[in-house]
């Protein structure tokens, strides 16, 4: 309203907050794209849409874990009414809400093959390239318990990326019951196993030496040892010769044919978990063989742990060859206990959540994304407001041929101001009519790109233009 | 993690916070659909995608603006890392996010006709249909002063309806400045329109007895008077019977012929601001007729208001004939003054929102809404894991031709129970290969829509499946 008081307000800075971003649509016409590919390749292999909503009990989130460190966003009422309500929060993935979903939901039918992007939030350090409001898109496989499920899973990656043109990529993959062989292979209390595979998973990084020091100086809680500082047993790794050799032999297992990797591993980690963990992996890579996936794209490799604590079994991570600095932008795994934080139910899932944004940002690094200010095809230009109405038919007769098509609204006057506007938006089609053009029955069109300017009939410019733009 | 400790913590109810709510597969199928139409639409209109953040700032949200009592979810960060940020909230609109996203980018070339769609949030009270956590698919064109835009705002509102087929609709019209003649005409304060705004607006609801009643009875800040309670002059509306005749003046003005209506409300209403925006409205019927958008689909109507303060010119609003009931699931207005909230621009902005879940929820009602349990077309049955590779084989060439294919993946061994599962969810193709079929080189296939089965080579199985879903 023209309120004489509401204009005094102060201005408010016109800014964002830290972390999170707008996308232009120079960049939302590729993504859109991008994710147009992503649902098609996922319809495919049989997913179904599920949605969910953004705001989760925390409860839900944190599964009452005490452990539970990630920083989150809170999302509570208010307002000048106060409303009792629980404690809520924005979901940080679409994973949990997943299991919330199906446990609350016992009768959807399994096995349920469902996808779902949305945005997801984390209270992450910002830095280049990493938001705290970012894109997922997620397939995950409920109630199904073979790992040929995850043999899919990782199928259904290679595929995606495939579609998306990523460029050359890999497929990582091991299981947690390997790595959960490890207190038992080493000698160490399997309360420390996440804290053990935060060290191993910086081999690539840091090399062994810098894993070694860690295992060995390194606090139970993440802290580097000052020199000098005593510290009580148990509240450091201090692994000793015997155990960092054991660690070593592991970080070392390596070998270009998985098969004969986990007949390797198969002598060493006897325990019964990663007995059970190598049997899978041998299951899935003679399955991966059998759908002949390209072996160039996917890679056993037991150093892949992923930070999640809610995995069980395989777990996948999707690198791109050319910008592995990156890290992984595909990746997910198998989570067999996570509905059974909701309920009593025991179901068996597994998954994977492709970035969008990471890798979105990846594409445009690489040149792979084309940047386009417009999918606009046709502007008509407002030359005389007097024929405005016949503005508006051509844009109707333009429209309902599928043509996109706009009406120049703005406040350039002049011919030059409009067609200048026109040709920095690049819109291939410009569509001039004046008193001559309503005088004769034609229609000017200006063919941007081939700088050639045609005076159409009136009667059939329509299937011109709709030719010329399907490239016939 | 196989972790003894995880194992032990308590159970979370599988529940959602109040107001939100999930979209299973049966749901967002149908949604998704809906939404690809609007979308298909807007782009036809020229528009281009932008997206914002969920999280705004908090004053980015109310303007600084004291009276501001729209009740919003804040959201901050929580965990163990405290942050130090400014305040945040959820967005409850995609307009005020535009206008800051303008100000922030004043080199957007303009005019810019942007489409976006996403959650928005408010803290409303929560009853049946009415949730918290909803999507509005906007529309918007920034930079243009012109009612033709206006204008175009009403076109794109009627062919979206249209393409979506709700049945007879109408949208309904008319100029907050019209609205801001009342003080002149009536005689008030011109600080009181909002609270009279609100008790006009409920003549369709309460007739004008209703209305007569709250505009002499209700204090200024919306609570009815108690018999013998006495206030001072000034907080209470209390308009005379001079005053009451003069607003029952203006309810009743209505007229089926709207330029008619605007000759009526010429003679009555003198101010400047009444005389531009009937100016204004002659021009946009004008081209209504001119663009010979259907006339049963429009209507000029005095009693529109739209309650968002942000709105200083044309205001529309879609009602679904069939339902008047739930209020108009497509509505908007100009609002030229909000870009100028972020900076010293002043950009004029005009656009609509489509409010998907309440029109989803219309059309579930009246019947419109297919419900299917999944989009897949294929399910290829696992009747022995020895034959793995062929059915991976037969999934990945059904795939490759487009067929929305899955295996069975389940815990159900037999024959009929993966049959049962197929045809609960509906398949139209169920692939059926054990032994026999391998010996043969065929692949049986159950077309479950016309209950036959048939034995197909294994060669030529994917072209025929491929004719049979295309309708060939």
């Amino acid at each position: 309203m023209e309120d004489s008081v509401k204009k005094e307000l102060p201005k408010v800075p016109p800014e964002s907050p830290s972390g999170v971003r707008d996308y232009p649509p120079s960049e939302m016409i590729p993504r859109l794209a991008m994710i147009a590919t992503v649902r098609d390749v996922f319809k495919r292999f049989g997913f179904d849409p599920l949605e969910t909503p953004a705001i989760e009990r925390l409860d839900s989130l944190t599964g009452r874990d005490p452990e539970f460190d990630m920083t989150l966003y809170s999302a509570r009422l208010r307002g000048k009414k106060v409303v009792a309500e629980s404690d809520t929060a924005l979901r940080f993935d679409l994973t949990v809400p997943l299991a919330r979903f199906i446990a609350a939901n016992p009768e959807t039918p399994k096995p349920f093959k469902r996808y779902q992007w949305g945005n997801v939030w984390r209270g992450e350090k910002v830095q280049k390239g990493r938001y705290r409001e970012f894109m997922q898109f997620d397939a995950d496989i409920v109630g199904a318990r073979t790992v040929q499920a995850d043999v899919e899973i990782i199928w259904i990656i290679a595929e995606t990326l495939s579609a998306l043109d990523v460029g050359s990529f890999t497929v990582r993959f091991n299981n947690r019951k390997v790595l959960n062989g490890l207190p038992d292979f080493v000698g160490f209390d399997s309360s420390l196993i996440t804290r053990v595979l935060k060290s191993l998973d910086k081999f690539d990084k840091v090399g062994w030496k810098g894993v070694e020091s860690e295992l060995r100086w390194t606090t139970t809680d993440g802290r580097v040892l000052v020199e000098g500082e005593i510290l009580l047993e148990g509240d450091v790794l201090a692994f000793n010769d015997e155990q960092i050799e054991k660690f070593k032999v592991f970080a070392y297992l390596v070998d270009d044919d998985p098969l004969a990797l986990l007949a390797k591993a198969k002598v060493l980690l006897t325990s019964d978990i990663a007995q059970e963990g190598i049997a899978e992996l041998q299951e899935m890579v003679e399955a991966l063989k059998a759908i002949k996936l390209n072996k160039e794209l996917w890679k056993l490799d037991f150093s892949v742990a992923r930070g999640l604590g809610y995995y069980t079994g395989p777990v996948f991570e999707a690198i791109l060859d050319d910008m592995p600095g990156i890290g992984s932008v595909f990746s997910g795994g198998r989570y067999d206990g996570l509905v059974s934080r909701f309920s009593d139910l025991e179901i068996p899932c597994t998954g994977a959540s492709i970035g969008i944004d990471r890798l979105f940002a990846a594409l445009k690094e690489m040149g792979k994304i084309e940047l386009q200010q417009t999918e606009t095809q046709a502007l008509i230009m407002v030359l005389d407001k007097k024929f405005m109405s016949d503005y508006n038919a051509i844009a109707r007769e333009l429209r309902d041929a599928g043509v996109r098509t706009t009406i120049y609204f703005g406040e350039e006057r002049s011919f030059k101001g409009q067609l200048a506007f026109g040709l920095k938006q690049g819109v291939p089609i410009i569509i001039i009519v004046g008193e001559k053009e309503i005088e004769n029955g034609v229609v000017a069109v200006k063919f941007t790109r081939d700088r050639k300017q045609e005076s159409l009939d009136r009667k059939n410019f329509v299937s011109v233009i709709y030719d010329y733009l399907s490239g016939n």
